[in-house]
């Protein structure tokens, strides 16, 4: 333990070191880098399916599943569109140093904030390997310093990559430690990392719950966590029902295993019977069990009766909980008692429930009249998405580049005393 | 310390119930309640003067300073003080509900942001007894419920302010719990305060740097702090000698005892015979002790010589760390490690190196050519200031009522979904 913290030191030190540097470097100064970075994965695709095959071995030796080893596994497709990913953050808007808020005090002093990098980022995730070069890379490109602790099933092919983007950004004029991995499957490691306050600024989970749970439990550097995506879609009095249809079976079968799928329905209880045995009969149709209140059930016979845990639950599946209620400030409450305040929607010819809906929502993301799938830093024309923030504090929903820096005041005076 | 607890828990439903009322107000019935708050001060002069004379009594007896006494004490001209701090807080234009980055994606989704409140906030603070008033008051206006932690000193004074805004506060319609005072001196309630993650999402603590040392050990809620003000000035080797002196004179002198006050001066080596025997006649006709390194203390002769620890310090008082340095590298060298990463000035003719400090000195605030003493909220045009923020997370430098809020994402669609 205590020669995994001195190692966890040395990295955070050289981490601290790099960001320095890192935070004044221009533009093209990090995207030839990460084009670097690209190419090299290429070149050495022969490398990294070696270090993955080792991967793949002792997974199927520990008794990994089908879907775990495939989301472990690297391929020359893979490969590439990692280097894909590398090139598109390239090609985006460089956060850095941009002002804003810029105005003229009445004494002539020009204030205004420009945004900065954060300094060093400690990324923690489970199993899938890209995550190291996308998260390596969004890093860079806002002129952070970045620590990486994967999962122990990925650790070779985790070397193998980060081993690539050091070298490549090392070659590209980037400084020393600008991108480390964490060089130990040891457990210790994750909680000395977490403590390591001197040299981490923010730590950003991501992967299950558990995961999370265990690095907000033990970190005493501030974290930016992503819990879980209860989403929910309220179908009001006045909404257009093949318009609702259409979004609702979008919203929960495009792609169900994902945190901005809806989990569950709502339905204003004065078109319930009109609209609910048709979009069930549509849901039913794509294979979607239907986990329904008391009225629902009615309303449903197929449905099955759900347990409050159910009106809880992020699916992630195939099954949705639904329930009829009695208003627009029915449907408000229930949301913020049993949703997770991560994205839910409001279908609605109404203004005023549209807007009374969008303000008294209490979540990251609130929509009118379309699917909850859109809640994507990509469908939000950030370009990019570090994760999807569920906490309150600096971001809240889905995170880019600009999410991953911070800001100072800048003042230019002429003189100026304060009197 | 179970019964506090559960007086605490309370206390945190309260809040909580109390926020998601709060952050549906009108901008004007916020108002209308902070104007009532300075309405009731003044009508209950006597009682807030009753309370705080008991303070004052058990002050007196407890042995404290003057100075501390001083602090602690309310008069008629504190209390109309107090009263027009809630008035002027009442003009201020109010962040909740602004929605800014509205932009229209390629699918007609229009994707924009929202300002709302946090929730409920914690403040944590020492003698002052109108930081109940001050702190409750953007609190109120921002949206969010408060939940206020005073020092044991002024405990009757701080019940009797917040008993008279609580019911101010709820014969204006706001609901119960929206500004509620922990009613016990006890020091486990802290504790007990700062692990109340299902109740308070933002602890603000406001006070030395023990208690705020304290605070940050303890507290498993986010905290946004404000340490040391190791202000720095660099006069670089082009700079103006006689703007230098009057800005340096000011950063000094003119209320030494603030966390934006200059404890540093740093001087281009280039120009160090010249300016500096200059600046220190001026600095020590008004009565400021300089403690120097080895260059300065050749050049000043009534310099002591400084140690590590004087580069350090935040005097807050008439003392002045003083040091040659060779170039503009080293400069922003020394302050990125001696500062404390609050405020720091850049003195110069060249462009250059003052936009290099700006880019380079990794401070909340960084200035060109005016007095590190405009650091400060209403100084910036945000009309008040809840704390400077010396974090990097959320807010950074001075916070005012829009520091106090977090986003949503809003989404206007009609009818998109995902493919």
């Amino acid at each position: 333990m205590k020669d995994v913290k001195a190692s966890l030191v040395e990295i955070g030190k050289r981490a601290r070191r790099a960001a320095a540097k890192l935070s004044c470097l221009t533009p093209a100064a990090k995207n030839q880098a990460l084009l670097a970075m690209a190419e090299m994965l290429g070149q050495r695709a022969d490398t990294i399916k070696d270090a993955n095959a080792r991967d793949l071995e002792a997974g199927r030796a520990k008794g990994l599943s089908a879907a775990m080893l495939d989301r472990l596994m690297l391929d020359d497709k893979r490969i590439e569109s990692m280097a894909k990913a590398l090139r598109q953050v390239a090609l985006l808007e460089d956060p850095v140093g941009e002002v804003y808020d810029m105005h003229v005090r009445p004494n002539g002093l020009r204030v205004g904030r420009m945004r900065t990098p954060i300094g060093v980022i400690g990324i923690i995730y489970e199993s899938r390997p890209n995550v190291t070069v996308d998260a390596g890379a969004l890093c860079i490109k806002s002129g952070n310093a970045v620590i990486l602790r994967g999962g122990s099933e990925a650790f070779h092919s985790n070397q193998a990559l980060a081993a690539i983007m050091d070298e490549a950004a090392q070659s590209s004029g980037l400084p020393e430690g600008s991108v480390q991995l964490v060089p130990t499957t040891d457990r210790a490691a994750v909680e000395a990392m977490l403590t390591l306050n001197e040299y981490i600024d923010l730590i950003i989970p991501r992967g299950g719950k558990s995961l999370i749970e265990l690095v907000v439990r033990t970190s005493t550097i501030p974290v930016i966590k992503h819990y879980d995506g209860n989403c929910h879609i309220f179908v009001d009095e006045s909404a257009d029902f093949d318009m609702a249809e259409t979004i609702i079976i979008n919203a929960k079968c495009q792609r169900p295993g994902v945190c901005n799928a809806m989990e569950s329905l709502l339905v204003h209880e004065s078109i319930a019977s009109a609209f609910l045995p048709r979009v069930a009969r549509a849901l039913q149709a794509k294979g979607v069990e239907i986990r329904g209140d008391a009225k629902t059930v009615q309303l449903v016979p197929e449905a099955k009766p759900a347990t409050e845990e159910d009106f809880r639950a992020e699916f992630l599946d195939l099954i949705l909980s639904v329930a009829v209620v009695p208003s627009l400030d029915a449907a408000i409450e229930w949301i913020n008692e049993y949703g997770s305040h991560h994205t839910d929607a409001i279908l609605t010819r109404d203004h005023r429930n549209a807007m009374r809906f969008l303000n008294e929502v209490d979540s990251a993301c609130v929509f009118v009249n379309c699917s909850t799938r859109f809640s994507d830093g990509g469908e939000f024309g950030m370009g990019c998405e570090i994760g999807i923030s569920t906490d309150k504090l600096h971001a809240r929903g889905p995170m880019g580049l600009r999410e991953l820096t911070t800001s100072k005041f800048v003042v230019f005076g002429d003189g100026q005393v304060r009197t």
